[in-house]
């Protein structure tokens, strides 16, 4: 299938990768309703490991199975699922080719300690990732946190390997720790700094939060205030998360969160679209409805990303 | 051997699986008296490394010898025999190809000091496994403990070698440490996050204790009091385990615990088949009984899984 | 393109390296306005992973796109462009053999808890500097951090695997941590010690920050006192950081630290040539002024270091 | 040399082992005047590095010269002599093929900080005992400590290693740490413990200390006092541990602690003898006696070991 | 050139060594003025690691330049020349073969917080010395620092490496760390632990300081008055230290430490000579002199090993 114009100007932003990793960009663009526009939704199922299996699939228990996660992406017509190593090979075989996949290689969970530095396990490799025919790899890194360092320092020796075998690499960057208060996680700057991390390491496609207009560190404050960055607005605050991401060079999608009302879920697409992110990535809003429901949703947040609503 | 039905259908949820695992999975499945029908009793003997020699055999001297375990799990008719390395060398040569064995790959120990982090040493490698022929290796992994995502790093190592090399893994979840007081770790939410994590992980097979009704977690009671998960009866809480380690596609069997009565073993075997588990690991209750009650006790709980007690 | 004399003199000094690595330096002494004096200056983009994307770019918006710092260094005729992985690959393509780059391997950021020992993580490799064809890594040590010594390590490492494949060493040497009170950190004693230990280390380039006369270490203090070394002017701290990277048969470069007047930052390069330092590493006094604001300074810097200013 | 039935005995309970490792051990249960008994004492030579040279040498100062240990353990025709890498290195060429060696391959030192966790340095490895010669190579574990974990990681990866390689594996297995008093080192659950411990990491000799009749568990106490355990003498303790360690299946040798009266140290073999262990690791109390005196006692003892004295 | 007696005596303890080893050792004991006695005089220059460069070079500005300490060992008819990486780098094709060098690969530093465990960094490797053609490694351990155990087993590491490698091993055995208070570490029972540890460690060359007569161990103090050790004069000292170390089997060479008058540094040698210690290392105590004055004492310290003086 050719790519289209859309899909190929984000591809020349990957200049020094080599033909498989753009190859699987590619492909993920490609797939499903939003496929050929730039646009990206996509579905991750890691809230099994972070939250465990009933607070996540008791509200639909359909979706203790992890084929319901793959037939829904695929009948969606989503472009790719997300999800730690028993999950994706739970469906590897019957869905194989099916859908674009996005091997989430390490896992948080809520078991752990409170006064541990925040921190995950690495639960799977690059090469779990070929073996199963996964697009990508996914790794959350936190910065902010006294594991932060370390956490680069894992997903720098992944995505080497991945880059070499062809496979690419998603970041998901999520401030936490030490460091940071509540308010931090999700202040503006410290968003703007978690992308720019995210694209120093050297990710092909970026997770973040969307964010709210405080601004956390006092240094990043003053600036923001001389330079009157704008921040007032969603929209605005995801254009300056997407230009601190190399203007723009990188792909950058955002997490919904937490189960809400549809209403609050389709006016963070508007804004993720209208800032020019490139998509959502929606887990919980859309398992934890009924199939039909989800369905439903997914429909109308991709009209929204073609324009449409 | 053909393999039955029952147990074609329990390996057509291993898609992902190499022909090798599946082979494991299959002879272990095919073994002894209940051999064929899905169901299995594994007989583990790591309470030496655990309690030490004379808390564990001194009750029945005759199990101080490694042979005597082997010829216990193949006369009784189990489907597997676990035991650390040591232990199965021991009787490696004598009783090759007459029983399938699982190697214990880490193990922690009584003198470990209290303020320590729960853990476990490694002890054995895949390589070992392979060499004396075991079908499977067990590692323990203690969600909860501060030492817990090491853990997961180490299996998910671990598991990545023995499935290459055509090795089962059998995975023992137990919920242990700083973040878990005495009733969460076997509370009902605890022991379902815990077979998810070992689902996760992509355990072949995974090992959790029976529980208790009580919820630890604040967020998940919330979830399970709103959504009415039935927790009230063991048959209800495994099958409730069952459904969150990937809605039954794994094989999951139940520890028993500290020797206690008969009877009370019996009930708790009814109630892991009625809840849809596929079997025990019966360790105490079967060595530290005389080799005639052992052999007794082991008969009925076939009988119990066969559907005849 | 022959190397002129003073180049030849300086590749000299580096008796012991391989043919690759002195390739590499030659590269960067005979590149850009300054080509063949020995003499270099280069430009450094990694504060967007030490202080985050606003505080380093809204100042002058366009230094958000990574191709904005390759062209500044290429328009400018400056010696070589310095930037984490994701910054160089984002234009390595486009901008491939037109300036020496190099790849900065470790990283540090203002998110990571204050309490925590000083250091950075590694977040690129000598392959990677390899596959997007940098001349140099660049790797920062903390002389006087609890990490120092591990950060030895790593570099040691690193320093061999590029000397082996032709790819030179950059240190920035920077005096941080636990044992240093602010004033040490810039004191010329330390300052002093911090390139000894980069010339020690195996660097072929050494960067320091500029000195205060400022003596720290008490036993150290006793020496400069009594053997009379002048530290009275910023020119005679210069030669005496020379003089301690081996008697100048050291490359060294000092940095500007941050945006000041251009008056200040012509007075130190002054002090530099003057003092027989090898030239500026100058970051934010360029890339935060609008290009022709920096184009400017740089032409203006280069004349100084050409003795015309 | 035909091994004798005794040895052929003790070899068939190594059953998975290669025929390397058997043939290691049948060199040194066939060597010295209790070669082919099923009895052994071994020159351990390790007390240089654990209480240093003048503690251990001066009472004898020919004991300072690394061949003075090798022409005790050939001329008094014991079956082995253990020591550190540096002292079997200074005789190795001279003795080569004269006496079994094993390699110490972990020391310990009287100079560690008190608080320091209970540990030891790796000092030596599997291929230096094949470049040497050596049998076995000899790892101390300290159950008990918070290292000790770590240890058994240790002993788990070099014992692997060595089986492959042809070399058997000693473990000195000596409790010691925060969880343990003084009398808990020496009391007889602990003792058992260790030896099954060490049994269960492979080890093919385990050398444990003698114990006394205290319990110091409050868990193992009750079973000794529940089951009766026979503790009340020296042999029945070395009986009990010779259980513990796979029912006999395991040689055992028992070390004699520091230099005390000849009669003690007849007692001690006596009771070894008596309670089914396979002889003594006998250190300072040879080589801290004159050479006369040394010959004296060691021909005496292995009288007792041989039921003729 | 045909070793002398003297020195094929010396070699003749190196047994266990390959050839390759006992060439270095051989090339390094038949080198300069002393060549073929049997003694040493080695030139130390890591005191810009240790102490900074001002310390270490102001008051012979001369010696900031690498090629300087080349010129002086070679020129003063020394046996080797020992420093960091870096420094031997700078001269190593210039003076390729005309002076043994001995690569020091680990290195501690003054700008260390006080609170750190005493440890050095591991600066160099055994492919760095036969790159540059060293003839030995060079290796710093503490025993009695908390970070002791370590540092014995990278040096066992590098050991092993430099062994199979042909390069020989020098370990400067230097009592420091927790447990040692400042008597402590220049006290004669430390100092012959030291040489003993160096020793079992597998060091060819052992390097310690000159002790004083003070008792530091209390187990230890017991044994050296029971037995009557004579610890009264530094000539003494020196010949239990080198019984200490294997009875006079491996070459023993002592420190000078800091600059003094020369008188002091001669009766140094005398007492080193007297004990039967092989010689001198003499790093401030030369280069902080003037090249005249050290040339001088240089020569009539050869002259006091050489017996005519």
């Amino acid at each position: 299938m050719k790519a289209t114009r859309a899909v190929q100007q984000i591809l020349a932003n990957y200049e020094g990768e080599p033909p498989g990793v753009k190859a699987q960009l590619c492909r993920m663009l490609m797939t499903g309703k939003l496929g050929g526009t730039g646009k990206m939704i996509i579905l991750p199922v890691d809230q099994g490991f972070e939250h465990g299996p009933a607070r996540s699939f008791a509200p639909n228990p359909e979706a203790y199975d992890p084929h319901y996660h793959y037939k829904l992406a695929i009948d969606a017509g989503l472009n790719a699922y997300a999800a730690p190593l028993g999950m994706l090979e739970a469906g590897a075989d019957t869905f194989a080719g099916q859908i674009p996949t996005i091997l989430k290689v390490n896992s948080a969970n809520s078991l752990m300690p409170d006064d541990q530095s925040k921190n995950q396990a690495i639960t799977a490799s690059v090469d779990d990732a070929l073996r199963i025919g996964a697009s990508a790899i996914g790794f959350t890194i936190y910065p902010g946190s006294s594991s932060g360092l370390e956490m680069f320092e894992e997903i720098k020796e992944m995505r080497r390997e991945a880059q070499a075998k062809g496979v690419a690499t998603v970041i998901w960057s999520y401030p936490r720790g030490e460091s940071l208060d509540k308010d931090g996680e999700t202040a503006i700057d410290i968003a703007a700094y978690a992308a720019q991390i995210a694209a120093l390491l050297g990710a092909h496609v970026i997770k973040i939060k969307l964010s709210t207009d405080y601004l956390s560190l006092p240094e990043a404050k003053k600036v923001y205030e001389s330079e009157g960055i704008d921040v007032s607005s969603q929209a605005a605050r995801v254009r300056h998360c997407v230009q601190s991401a190399f203007n723009g060079r990188r792909i950058m999608v955002f997490s919904g969160g937490s189960k809400k009302g549809s209403d609050a879920v389709y006016d963070d697409a508007r804004a993720i679209r209208d800032g020019g992110g490139n998509g959502s990535i929606i887990g919980r809003n859309s398992f934890q409805r009924s199939r039909a429901d989800a369905m439903e949703m997914l429909g109308k947040l991709m009209d929204i990303y073609r324009g449409k609503a």
